[in-house]
């Protein structure tokens, strides 16, 4: 686990995080990185994105919400922390992990980094979400409720997929009124799939320069059509829009323009 | 024609344009504006993309090349001008367009935008490189002759496509010793590939806040493959990165790291 180079936050960036002042509405922040063409990473490949200022953004970001949220690839591929490793973090700004895991596939075990992280006091214990009940000898089950997790289960539209209000209010419901969405990339791309994005309230995206090249994990929602006459329209348009350069990256802060 | 608005080129950028000080060495400059899913385009469909000070940039960049070169898609689709409208632009400074057309499919007519440019003394004529020699009775042909331009027989490799070694060895002939690249996806593509990139000199991308969403004309290198153990690696890498932040886009202003 690298250590973080020291990080001074770009200047502005609060305004697109969750205000401390807020009372009860949900903030959700998108955030990830890309390469130029568009792509989270390689499939069974290890190849470097974005850059160790980039890293710290988001250990910093991480502070800022209630929880950080993941599909259940991601956490399988890159068995995350999830935690924020900025140091000098209280554990009053540690975020709770939320991993999306409708079919409960995911083989947490004592070993998973979250649940390392957590044991060690340096993160919150995940919740994972899933869409029924969870056999009561399942190891999976008593080792998250040992570190403080559980698994939560919701009500799914059927075919393993959430409604993104339904998973916002049962948040809520948990005490997580904000959340910073962080992957895999079918999470991303039903974020800003045309029903879904009324719910973003901000979008902070790195990109680094490097092609990684065809057959990515790719960022790029469904074609939306013009209501008037079925051309296809820009599928995401954003405002509020401003670049921070940072370390060989570039971050994108905005708001998705509705 | 939209006039364009008033420009201060972004500093620092002559370092990645070619010296007026070379000396008969080939500069080639690879410049396009994607959306963040690293779309140019939807076919068929006109979406506003970079805003005008990114098209403001593209003319800047025009007048510092001997030769703009584009594929015959990008001709016929956009019909473009392909000189550079900056205000007070010498005709010493305009830049000669090259269309790529191996099997000479451009429409060419009087009212072809490049052929009035030329024929209003607003920019240069046009060579269309070509695969195999042109009909005597090709009006296109003669089109192209009267306002100054021509059609260039270049031998292909087969199957309608060029070494960009054959096609840059060709350009000086031609006393073409600088050329930006513009576009479309499949050129841009074919100069990002492993074997083509080491003739390219700089990279000048400008990205849009956006998403056009899946299905556009996309700019993705194909996959590279580690030598050493047949895992894919970064596709391309670049060096002397430089971001620019212009208008509500950022351009990123780089060398290819071979």
């Amino acid at each position: 686990m690298a250590s973080l180079v020291p990080y001074p936050p770009p200047p502005g960036i609060d305004k697109y995080l969750p205000s401390p002042q807020r009372t009860g509405e949900f903030f959700l922040t998108l955030t990830y990185a890309t390469s130029l063409d568009s792509h989270l990473s390689i499939p069974l490949t290890q190849v470097p994105l974005s850059g160790p200022e980039a890293k710290s953004l988001t250990h910093h970001l991480r502070t800022f919400h209630d929880a950080i949220l993941i599909g259940v690839g991601t956490a399988i591929v890159d068995d995350p922390g999830l935690n924020s490793r900025l140091p000098g973090t209280p554990m009053t700004r540690q975020p709770r992990p939320v991993i999306l895991d409708p079919t409960f596939r995911w083989k947490i075990t004592w070993e998973s980094r979250v649940v390392q992280t957590a044991k060690r006091g340096e993160g919150l214990a995940p919740y994972v979400f899933v869409q029924s009940e969870v056999g009561e000898g399942d190891e999976r089950k008593e080792i998250l409720e040992e570190v403080g997790g559980k698994v939560v289960v919701i009500e799914t539209l059927g075919k393993q997929r959430w409604s993104w209000h339904v998973l916002s209010e049962k948040m809520k419901v948990l005490g997580l009124n904000s959340v910073m969405v962080e992957g895999g990339g079918g999470v991303i791309n039903d974020l800003l799939a045309e029903g879904n994005l009324p719910l973003v309230d901000s979008v902070i995206v790195t990109i680094t320069p490097t092609y990684l090249g065809q057959g990515g994990v790719n960022v790029s929602p469904s074609a939306v059509l013009s209501a008037a006459d079925g051309k296809r329209i820009l599928a995401v348009n954003f405002k509020d829009v401003e670049w921070r350069v940072l370390g060989r990256d570039v971050v994108m802060l905005a708001r998705p323009d509705l």
